[in-house]
């Protein structure tokens, strides 16, 4: 089973939206093991979004068409549609009540455009879900199909996740569940991790499922993709659970979480369970590290604030930090127990470096010193980053975020508490 | 003159990489004046990049190739050119010495992998650019062409600016020179800006030259592009300039900048002009303000610091609020009053809110006070931010910085200068 995506719009090709929605679905298809040869966008002109489907038609056995479903006089997917399938576009009155309602229970007022939308081509079937005004079709062309989708990504994902990718395997004869679970790793190399794992690696080459795929994510780390396929869920679930178990144990503290956890997320969660409040002194970071933690859900619970100390004086009068050189582990010591005191915390975390253009104090660009202050620990580490000054900051609160994980990995909720630190 | 974009590479069809390349060489292509009706993605397979090529040649005078000019067995964009052209790679001992060159400058050890990248299809001339190993192509095919780049964004770029665009303008034989200019805005919807504008819009549509377009750009505001052709560069500046006037005089203050500059590099250059130093309270935006101004190059002689100040007891016991509801014009007046005299600044910056999920005080979610310190003046202001809450700090953030530009702009460098606040 061969299927291509289409994305219809003129601003894809004018470069003012960039056409995420394709590589999404790309993702989907291949999860669900159906081949992508092509993906192509293609402006709202009628006879080209019409040569389109049918080149894609004749290489593949499925289509995708992202966009043009909207109400205005520029959405014409569905009139290229029907040109292709040699049918007229009928109104369907089911589509033009569901609408109407759809409008009525938000309270809005609909025009009389919005009605275009429950115009579908003859012998099509609208997809059963629909988060927003625009219908998603089920098209017939002989043995193959058109599938289209609406070119917003929350409904076109609400569509292709519920009812396209099924339609598709079931068309392919795929009775099998595909599933898969991504670990992500920080503070090794892809060619690291990769010969790590080199003995399962072969291993899973000869039986051949689960699959492995490694994915270097920049300042996400890198991730490690398990795909797994089984008769059912339950089946699949249980092959990544094992497969997991097996990876963690070679892998060890370099898996800081699965799939949409982030390194942010993961370090609020293990204060949480500790019932620590953690206050953050940066200098080089310019107040990312505080904003990330912030940025989670329940952070307010462990996150008591921090000081964004730019100007060295600052460092001097408010942290504590001794006169001098601010570029080293005394300052970034210094700055995690000063920071800690002033904002009455358990924990106290601190970045001070150089993002560059130039260097300072004769420490080099990509130089960031981070610092801890844990109970009666009070601890500095020094990174070497590169990049620019925005990705020398980047990797420079992944780093400091890891660093904290680490220690706090020491320090487990489970383990006698008598190590706590008193706040203050 | 039509040009088509073909994108190469198996991660971008499985959606391991968003192809942001091809949109911003469709803006180049629009901007220049070429038309561009298809864009496709193709995997690292022969057969399949071959017949997009050929495809895009019959519907097309143009293919620009981006990607797999690398030096792995992946990378076959060479091989499938010389095919459509029907002449054998040859290896050009120019371009070996250049790549040799290039290894040794950086003190890096050339695999024998990389003279592959000397490898050009016979009858192809190099791009002279070459900011990374891989050499670009421009292949003669008949009376059309295909022009070959990296993906690397960046060596891209500088190749397609440099080379790829002027040799499609000669060959289209456009004389005229295309530039155009963005004045960026924030504090009024698109419709709004579009009504205030409408004289112009009509005469512009009369008149042809110079053409004006709105882009909503969410969180950056909505930008204003005017786009000139002309005889020469320096006309087409001076019609630019003569535009930017025009709508200036219309728009006011909604403008806050032109083309690359954002709303925290004019805050800071205002701030630079006037020798005045700043320091940021932040409670809803959790450090972004601070994240935002320090990422500016420079901002280090303006930029104090700032205090995140999640916990409301650290807003009352290091920033003199009062005690009791922290989402009140007294609070942000008074985080930015006491933030200036914590960090020693000569202004104070103050954000305090309610990003959601749940209201908080009563207040409903999107209540954002922002608070300012400047001179005798406490003030604070309120907005109402849509959106989730990453969405409603990103306004928050936005929102404060336009809220600090407009009260500079009445602090003018070139005014009396009695006003200047004192430091402390």
């Amino acid at each position: 089973m061969r299927c291509e995506v289409v994305a219809v719009g003129t601003e894809l090709l004018l470069g003012q939206i960039v056409d995420s929605n394709s590589a999404w679905i790309g993702e989907q298809l291949a999860l669900a093991g159906i081949d992508s040869h092509f993906q192509t966008k293609v402006g709202d002109n009628l006879a080209r979004i019409v040569s389109c489907i049918r080149l894609a038609l004749e290489r593949s056995d499925a289509v995708i068409l992202c966009g043009g479903l909207g109400p205005t006089q520029d959405d014409i997917t569905r009139e290229a549609i029907a040109e292709v399938m040699g049918v007229p576009l009928i109104r369907s009155p089911e589509m033009a009540e569901r609408i109407r309602a759809l409008f009525a229970s938000r309270g809005r007022q609909m025009a009389a455009n919005n009605l275009r939308q429950a115009d579908i081509p003859d012998g099509a079937v609208p997809i059963p879900e629909m988060p927003g005004t625009a219908p998603g079709l089920i098209c017939p062309v002989g043995e193959k199909v058109i599938y289209a989708v609406p070119g917003v990504p929350y409904e076109m994902r609400t569509m292709v996740s519920a009812t396209v990718i099924p339609d598709l395997q079931r068309r392919a004869g795929v009775s099998a569940v595909i599933q898969s679970r991504v670990l992500r790793t920080w503070g090794h190399t892809e060619s690291g991790l990769a010969e790590l794992l080199a003995g399962r690696i072969e291993e899973l080459d000869v039986i051949g499922n689960p699959t492995l795929a490694f994915q270097a994510s920049g300042i996400e780390g890198i991730k490690v993709r398990i795909t797994a396929k089984a008769r059912d869920p339950a089946a699949a679930n249980a092959m990544l659970m094992a497969e997991e178990a097996r990876l963690r144990a070679v892998l060890g503290d370099y898996v800081f979480g699965v799939d949409d956890q982030n390194m942010e997320s993961v370090v609020v969660d293990m204060l949480n369970s500790r019932g620590w409040c953690l206050a953050v002194a940066e200098s080089v970071t310019g107040g990312l590290v505080t904003c990330r933690l912030t940025g989670v859900p329940g952070a307010g619970e462990v996150v008591r604030g921090g000081l964004v100390a730019y100007a060295s004086d600052i460092k001097f009068a408010l942290l504590g930090v001794p006169e001098g050189p601010v570029v080293t582990a005394e300052a970034a010591g210094a700055m995690a127990a000063g920071v800690r005191k002033l904002l009455q915390a358990d924990v106290g975390l601190a970045t001070t470096g150089v993002a560059g253009p130039a260097e300072q104090e004769g420490q080099p660009v990509g130089t960031v010193w981070l610092g801890l202050a844990l109970g009666e620990r009070v601890e500095a580490e020094v990174v070497r980053l590169p990049g620019d000054p925005s990705r020398i900051r980047q990797y420079g609160v992944i780093s400091v975020l890891n660093f904290l994980r680490l220690r706090l990995l020491e320090n487990s909720p489970d383990e006698d508490r008598a190590g706590r630190p008193a706040r203050g």
